[in-house]
């Protein structure tokens, strides 16, 4: 489906961030929702920066996600620039385990919201994007609806086994 | 227009809660969207939380906004039980100054996002809100962007009015 | 002796906090003290939780030990639908190192306590859910002292080896 | 009740943390649960703490909750003389908001543990002394069940309340 | 002098930042540093920002001063887009006491600097504008010189004071 | 006794820190020991620090104790040109509560070393002065010993005092 | 060039600190900028950090690099002792990642200004001191300019690629 | 020197800390002073620190070095029961990087100084007990001077090494 029209953009400020970042690009595969992916920094190429946000909503972005670490003005440079929803994920990207990246997305002045999920949590904010896309398109709300529902049947499983784990510590 | 049925649902964990929360509800009134505004909590009416979350699709509510200080496990436990979008509110609500909110409501675990905004930070849960409802709603997007373009004209006045305090000021 | 109904409930927020959690259930066992292990998520499966904290007393449990990472929601939740006493084990399950666990677990709001305990101190919460059996549990209360004693004559013995160690030292 | 031989024993470093530990006796107050008060400090009266500790099981005292602020040593000091359970309530007390007091208290070394409650969370020590006498007292956990059941309806009552608030709002 | 084409242009995220900011300008009065003050958002008006930066080294601005608080992208955006030194001041805008300001600014990428002071430091800002400006002008330099002796001798003339103030005491 | 030569030198970072740092004197005052108290900059008048520290010791200082907020660099660079114990007082001088300064004398590198009391806790660090000299002053040893038991009478009576403020709470 | 007078110098705490500390000086190579790298340490060292903070603009230094961990004294001592502007590097060297030393820096007093860049962030500090001299040399500008046009052209090359990534990832 | 009789002790809470609390020992080996090193802990062996504690002074122990990790009450509670200096090192021992025990030492309530140091700073709570000791011991007094002119030596000789190293680097 990625041939057709990308209706989510993914950017990371660097392409260090691919290996947090790809996660939500799985989940939009998987949901089969059809998403580009750059890179462009706040800092380093500011102009590529504003005219992606500027243009967005033109060519058919619905919601952008933006993965930054260290003073990781980059969702809220996005957010500064266009009327769609903007998604923050602060990347542990420097020594201070992301919590940097955390204060320079989720502190943002009012009137330019930046949407954060936790440190690295580049899946949430897929599933976050495709939770906005389905307000209006039933059929991916059904799809969602479905992998929420396994996450449960995961935990379940999972707990099944752990019982079987417990036998066996308890024949130590 | 809050007579119409509504499609956004602010929760708060307490009715103290409420000075801070009622800046999404004004913002709502002013983009005319018919909104609902309750007081629940997911320690003290889990079973109210429960129920409010597993039908507030059905009941035709888009997107929740849940605030709450503390161990603000309200939005994350709303998230939980809908498949629609949850904004999260940090409420400084105690003597950590909203840290520990902004700790229970940003590190959500994968698979269920909470979309967390600044301490406090009502009015931008409800930009996101409208930014979010705006994706299948052509005359709020406009609305919306008229709104933002105000807040550009406010600073660039305030920004006019600063030179003439700076030339007061000189003066001294 | 685990044949015999639990009365203790071990509650992980995922298998992967297995190798935290079964600290307390080591200590179970060694205090003969019949329990069961679980894992349950407050967000990815709510009702189960739900069901599990609103049956516990029934089902015979007297004390429930939860732990959980990131936004650790799990024991605050068990607390909201149970009288019984909760006991919350941070785990350091996030680039955070728990301390987005402690928040989200000790700054329950009035009302709903959770009795936290150091990260990923799972032996600890074992401890603290036998001294409260044993308050009306005498035998149990002697087989605790006896353990403690032993917590004291193992720092003894250690330190009679440190200075062992020492003499090494100075030969150096 | 109170003439009755306590129970329950209230123990904060300092008088000035009267104000905040006050709220757990209170409570016992409403539970008809005997309880006694002291000032003990870790520091500046060991001979006393350590007294107090050894000897607080024979005199018939089951629950032992301590307040302290700043280097907050004293539920610890308390939890190594004795065999009872121990609640922990770190007092916002110093510059540092209590978090000094909370590290202090949390992070207990395996096999000491103190059931830390929330920054100033007296009230909720107190709960969870209830919670765990209640374990051998079905009047009493009766009695903590309507309590508990009580927050609800406050909550509740409070949120029909917050509908009269919110429609006053609207008419500005 | 500032009828002077202004070298210095002091930026603000909000004319509520004055009152700290107006200690750099009060300071450029003092070196009769001709000086520009303007309120521009990075989030809230991006185009002027952008606009201001990129011109600002061809309209004689030498050093750029920037103070924001909360997510503070606006000196690291300013400095994406200008050769010119950048100075950042984390404004204390926030109730996290200017710390999420100080991450926003600090932390920025490999490439782009920007040299940050103390929170609410505007006064060192403008010295450290000054040190730069004096790097080509030895009147300046002579002029700088002699307030950093001035500090000195303020700080000698309060000890001889506190000698008083000590005596004074020790009457009582 | 203190038209005796000072065997104790008290140093702030500024006079603005007199009111911390004068419980240090006041205790001196309370023990007879000869003091002075001095207002020197590490920053501001770095000659005279230096003077200070290397003269001290031959001037007949046996401790010195040093008081400063935000980056608190007082202790330590004092500690560099002399051999006498230095004790550091992180003073709460900012928007940061003291802890800049904790950081700033607490880590001191290995072989310069800052014995670092509590944030404002200049008593402290008077009695960790006295608690040295009274290594070689039998005398200062028993007046010592009598303030610290003092000090455990003091709680002793609160105590006391507390049970009566208990039975009009009571009464309530 | 290093034959030439140097203008930069880079001062570090400890030679540990030479692998985050080169990264200016490599800088300083590509712009062709003539420097000195000193190991001096503002408590082992601290005369020796005296005489060459007095020295160095009489020696022809410009700007001042300074590179130190835990209560990293050395910027703002040396800063106490020139009118030179001096750049601060929090080096990681501790088991605090770093964060004292930003707080020992960072929040210098009035008058004294470090000019603070990220942890471990000497190449900014590099840029930052180009920035700087580049104020009065417009050779140096111009080299400046193209070296900032290359990390923009890096990233756009960076992104063209990622998006080939990408198209393997698809594959899979 | 061992077989003269300890008048410095050092005391960990535990055998796990021995390779950071060695490095006191180290340094009182090459100042000669006798010393004794002993693992007891404020939780399990309260006892056995109250007796160390109350006894010291009588068995001619002049200072004491009390390292521990997590809720580090060590050296506070070995503080409350004896007039002699008590130097705490908190140790890197949990997750938390030795934070927590840095609150637990550091604020200490008034009347019951702990002299803090670095984490993990053995070495400097050996060098401050041997600053302590040389107030009335000449001949350790010079040997410490002699120690620091060596610290000093030592920095001089690795900045002349650096600057080969410097040159090395330049060749590449």
């Amino acid at each position: 489906m990625n041939n057709m029209k990308p209706i989510v953009s993914i950017i990371m400020g660097s392409t260090s961030d691919l290996p947090v970042m790809e996660k939500a690009a799985q989940f939009f595969d998987e949901m089969e929702i059809p998403f580009e992916m750059n890179a462009l920094s706040a800092h380093r190429t500011p102009d590529a920066v504003e005219a992606f946000a500027k243009g967005a909503k033109e060519r058919g972005i619905r919601v952008i996600i933006a993965g930054a670490g260290m003073a990781a003005a980059l969702p809220g440079v996005i957010a500064a620039s266009t009327t769609l929803p903007v998604i923050g994920v602060p990347v542990k990207g420097s020594v201070l385990d992301g919590v940097d990246a955390v204060y320079s997305m989720l502190q943002m002045p009012p009137g330019i919201p930046v949407a954060t999920v936790a440190i690295n949590g580049a899946l949430n904010a897929g599933i976050l994007a495709v939770q906005m896309l389905a307000l209006s398109d039933d059929a991916l709300a059904k799809k969602f609806a479905a992998y929420k529902n396994g996450l449960r049947q995961k935990i379940e499983k999972a707990n099944a086994e752990l019982k079987e784990v417990k036998f066996a510590y308890k024949c130590n």
